[in-house]
C-alpha cells in the first residue's frame, strides 16, 4: 500500500471512528452475539488477492462492532472504567504512525526519552517521590510477575544466576489478600512458588483489607518453620469491592522480615492523581513496586500499564541481556527498557500517554475523576436509603457494591433467610439488565455471596445516567421472579 | 475531546502519516540525536491545561522523528526487518478506533474470534497443520518464557499448584543454542531454571546450526546425574547468522527425554510463508510449540507475535484464572485468551493481521519475500565474489553475514593476522556507515569476532537499494583507515 493509497483509506478511517463513537450510546452496551457468530462471518482461508478497503470498513461494522461489548457506553458499569480517550487514541495512531522499533535506545532514542519523561510527569501528579523510576508494561498482571520475579531474586540473592529457584535451600514465601485480583496469584504461581507458598492473609470482615496482625502472624509461622517470607502484594483497591489494604500498617510488618512490598493499583492508581485521595496511599514510599494502570480510570487506550520500582539497578540486574548485536557506544548513559521487564520489542505506547496529558490537560483530568466519585456517592446513598436494597461492602472510590434483598429471601436484620434464591435473584436481574443491552454490570462474589458491582467511571457516564440505572436495577431486581 | 475534535485532528495526523512515509527515504536511517537531547526538548511538568493539537503535531517533527531510527527506510539493513506496512498501521488504528477491551470472550467476542481465524489463516498459510492452536502475543520473548513455563509445568505434573519450582527433587535442566537469541536465557532463568541448569549445545563450527548428537550427550549426561531435560529451545533463525538448527533431527531426540520442544522461529518464520522454504521448518509437527513475529519480515507493526501450541489445553491448565467478576454463562464453550498467556488484558492486535492480508493479499507477500531472499542471493554473489571480503557464515535466508578482511590484517588463506586490529576495522567502517545516515547495520560477534550482519528485507528496499549499499560499505571498509 502506497502513502497516498493510505491517505485516502485514512481518512475514510478516521471519519469511521468518529461515526462510530458519536453512536456509541445507541448500541447495545453488552455484546449480543453468541459464540461462534462472529467467526461464521469471516472467511475461511485468507485471500490471495487484495480486497477493496471499503469491504474491510463494511466488515468493522457488520462483523466487528456488533462483537464488542462498548466500554465507552455511558452506561458501562461493568469490571472497571477502561476508557478510550479520544486525545489518547490520537496517540495511539500517532504511534502506528511514527512506526518505531523499541528495543534498545539506538533504535528510538525518542520512545525511550519520551517514556521516562511521561512516566516521570506522573510521577509527580501521583504525589510519589523522586525516588520512584516508571515503565510502560501491557499490563498490570506482567507488572505483578516482574515485581514476584524482582522479589525472588532479591531474597535469594540472584539465584537465577546459580541455581534458579530450583536450588534454594528453604521455600519462599509470598503473602496477598483473598480479595487480591487473580492476576497476583497467578504471578506467584509462574514465578515458581508454588501454591503451599502462597497465603492468603486474613481480611477485615467489614472492610475487607488485609488484617496487619494476620500477615504478621503469618511470616512470623512462616519463619518459625523455616521459610522465607520473600514479598507481600499490597492491593489497593481489590478487584470485589475496591477494599483498601492499609499499606502504611504493612508495608513495615513487610520490611521487618525483609520481603519486596508490590503494590497493586491497577484501577485505583488513579485516584492518586487527586491530592484528596491520596491518605489511601499512605506508607508507599515503604513499598518496592507500584503498579497503576492509565488505561482504566484515567482513560489511556488500552494498553498501557504503569510499573513503578525504587530499585531500578536490582530490575536490571534480573531482567538484562546484553549480546553483541544490540551493542552500542552509549549503552552506559541511556535506559534500556529492554532490561525492566519481560519483552524485548516494545511499541512507542508512551505517545498515548503525551497526547492524552497535553491535549486534554490535567486539570480537566482529574474533575472527571471527581465526578465520577461524587456520581458513585449519589448512587450508594440512593442504595443505602432504599428498602431492600443494601451496600455490602464500603464505598471506597467509584465501586458501589450492591444487593437487592427482597424481604422473602433476607430478614429484615439482614440475616438471609435463603442463601441460594438470594443468589440466584441476584444473577436473574444482573443478567436482565447486561442482557436488555441498556447498561451493563459485574456480578462478584462476597464472603461466598453474589452481589453486584456498579462500576462508575466512563468518560462519558455523567450523573444522569447513574440516575436511569439505579431506575432500571430497581425496576429489574423489583420485578424478577426468579 | 469530542468526536468531532477528533475527527478534525484525525485528518490532519492522518496527513502527517502520510506525508511522513513519503519522506522517509529522505531522512537519516539511523537517529543521530544524543542521550538526553529528545528529553530536553519536552516540558518537565505536564500541564494543567489543554495545548493545541498543532502543537503536540509540529513536536511529532521536530522532537519525534529526530528521534527514531528508520526502519522503515530502504536502506535500513540492521536488526531484522521490522516492517510496518501500511495496510497493517490501517488496523491498527482501526484496534485504537474500535477500542475494545479484551479481558475475556464476553468483554469482546469479536476480538476473540477475529484472533481465533486470522491466527488459523497463518497455521495453513504457514503449512502447519490443524494440531496448532495459535494465539498472539507481544513479542518471541513473552511466547519463550510461556513456553518454558509450560515445559516446566508438564514435567512437574503441575508442581505449582503444589510446592512450585523450589520443592522440586531433581534439577529441571533447558537445552538451547549458544547462538539463540538472548531472549531464550533470560526466559530460562526468569522461569526459575537457573543459570547452572542452561546448557549451551555445541554448534557445527560452519553452519552455527546446534548438533544432535551433542544434544543427546548433553542430554544423557544430565540423566546420569540425576537431572530432568525438560525444554529444548531450537532456533530457526538464530539472531546473529540465522543459523537454522535441525529440527527433524532434534525433535526426535528431545521426544526420547520427555523433553518440550519450542522453535524459535521469530524473523525466520516468515519464511514458512514460502512453500520453497518449509524444508527449513521439517520436523515442525514433533514440536510442542512454535513462535514468530509477523511485526518483522511480513510485515504487521509491531507488536504482533504469534505462539502456536500443540496442546492447549495443557497451556490454559498453567495459565488459567477463573475469578467470579470474570465468569458468564458461555465460558464452556468459547476462548478466552487470558489463560493461554500471562496479560489478562489484550489489544485488539488480530485486526491489524486482518487488514494487512485482506488489503494486500498473500501472494504479494509472498512475492516481496521471494525479492527479499533474491536480493540476499545476490549480495551474498558480490562479497563472495569480491576479494578482501568474505562470508562468514552460510546465506540460509535474507542475512548476508559478511566482512572486510584486508591484506595486511587477514591472510590470502583466511588466517587472521592480527585479530584486534581485524576487530577495530570491522567496527570503525560499520559505525561510519551507520552514523552517515546512508544505511544501517548491525555488526554482531561470531566465534568472537565482529562481523557485519546485513539484513534484508525492509519493505522498501529494493535490489538498487542493495547496490548501492554494496557500494557505501565498499567505498567505507576500503578506505577506513582504523
Amino acid at each position: 500500500m502506497t502513502p497516498e493509497e493510505f491517505r485516502a483509506a485514512g481518512h475514510a478511517l478516521i471519519d469511521w471512528i468518529a461515526d462510530h463513537r458519536t453512536r456509541v450510546p445507541d448500541l447495545p452496551v453488552m455484546s449480543q452475539v453468541t459464540p461462534g457468530q462472529v467467526a461464521a462471518r469471516l472467511a475461511p482461508h485468507a485471500p490471495a488477492q487484495p480486497q477493496p478497503f471499503d469491504d474491510v470498513l463494511a466488515d468493522l461494522d457488520q462483523v466487528v462492532v456488533p462483537g464488542v461489548t462498548q466500554t465507552q457506553h455511558p452506561a458501562f458499569f461493568g469490571w472497571f472504567p477502561s476508557n478510550a480517550t479520544l486525545s489518547s487514541v490520537l496517540g495511539d495512531i500517532a504511534s502506528s504512525g511514527v512506526a518505531a522499533l523499541g528495543i534498545t535506545w539506538q533504535s528510538a532514542p525518542a520512545l525511550t526519552e519520551v517514556e521516562e519523561v511521561v512516566t516521570d510527569w506522573l510521577r509527580e501528579l501521583t504525589g510519589l517521590s523522586p525516588a520512584w523510576k516508571g515503565a510502560i508494561q501491557d499490563t498490570a498482571s506482567s507488572a505483578c510477575l516482574v515485581a514476584m520475579l524482582a522479589a525472588r531474586e532479591r531474597v535469594t540473592g540472584y539465584g537465577e544466576t546459580r541455581g534458579g529457584l530450583q536450588a534454594e535451600p528453604a521455600p519462599l514465601v509470598v503473602y496477598t489478600s483473598p480479595q487480591a485480583h487473580s492476576s497476583v496469584p497467578k504471578a506467584v504461581l509462574l514465578a515458581g512458588f508454588g501454591a503451599d507458598n502462597l497465603r492468603f492473609v486474613d481480611v477485615d470482615p467489614v472492610t475487607y483489607a488485609m488484617r496487619p496482625q494476620a500477615l504478621r502472624a503469618a511470616m512470623e509461622a512462616d519463619v518459625a518453620a523455616g521459610r522465607r517470607p520473600t514479598a507481600v502484594v499490597v492491593a489497593i483497591g481489590t478487584t470485589g469491592s475496591t477494599a483498601m489494604d492499609p499499606l502504611a500498617e504493612l508495608a513495615p510488618i513487610a520490611a521487618e522480615f525483609g520481603a519486596w512490598v508490590h503494590v497493586d493499583a491497577a484501577m485505583a492508581g488513579s485516584a492518586m492523581l487527586l491530592p484528596e485521595c491520596r491518605h489511601l496511599f499512605d506508607g508507599v514510599e515503604g513499598a518496592d513496586s507500584l503498579s497503576w494502570n492509565p488505561h482504566k480510570w484515567m482513560g489511556t487506550i488500552l494498553d498501557c500499564a504503569l510499573l513503578y520500582v525504587r530499585d531500578v539497578e536490582h530490575l536490571v540486574r534480573v531482567m538484562s541481556t546484553n549480546p553483541s548485536y544490540l551493542r552500542s557506544a552509549v549503552d552506559g548513559e541511556v535506559t534500556q527498557y529492554k532490561d525492566w521487564g519481560i519483552p524485548l520489542g516494545r511499541r512507542f505506547r508512551a505517545l498515548k500517554l503525551w497526547f492524552q496529558l497535553r491535549l486534554d490537560g490535567v486539570d480537566a483530568i482529574r474533575a472527571r475523576l471527581r465526578r465520577d466519585l461524587a456520581n458513585a456517592g449519589w448512587l450508594a446513598g440512593q442504595v443505602a436509603a432504599e428498602p431492600g436494597w443494601r451496600l455490602v461492602a464500603p464505598l471506597t472510590l467509584q465501586t458501589v457494591c450492591l444487593r437487592h434483598e427482597p424481604a422473602g429471601l433476607v430478614a429484615p436484620d439482614g440475616t438471609v433467610l435463603d442463601a441460594e434464591a438470594l443468589d440466584r435473584h441476584t444473577l436473574a436481574w444482573v443478567n436482565a439488565v447486561n442482557a436488555s443491552g441498556q447498561a451493563f454490570l459485574s456480578a462478584s462474589t462476597l464472603d461466598g455471596r453474589w452481589m453486584v458491582r456498579v462500576s462508575v467511571g466512563a468518560e462519558a457516564t455523567e450523573r444522569a445516567d447513574v440516575a436511569r440505572l439505579w431506575d432500571l436495577i430497581r425496576r429489574t431486581a423489583e420485578s424478577s421472579t426468579s
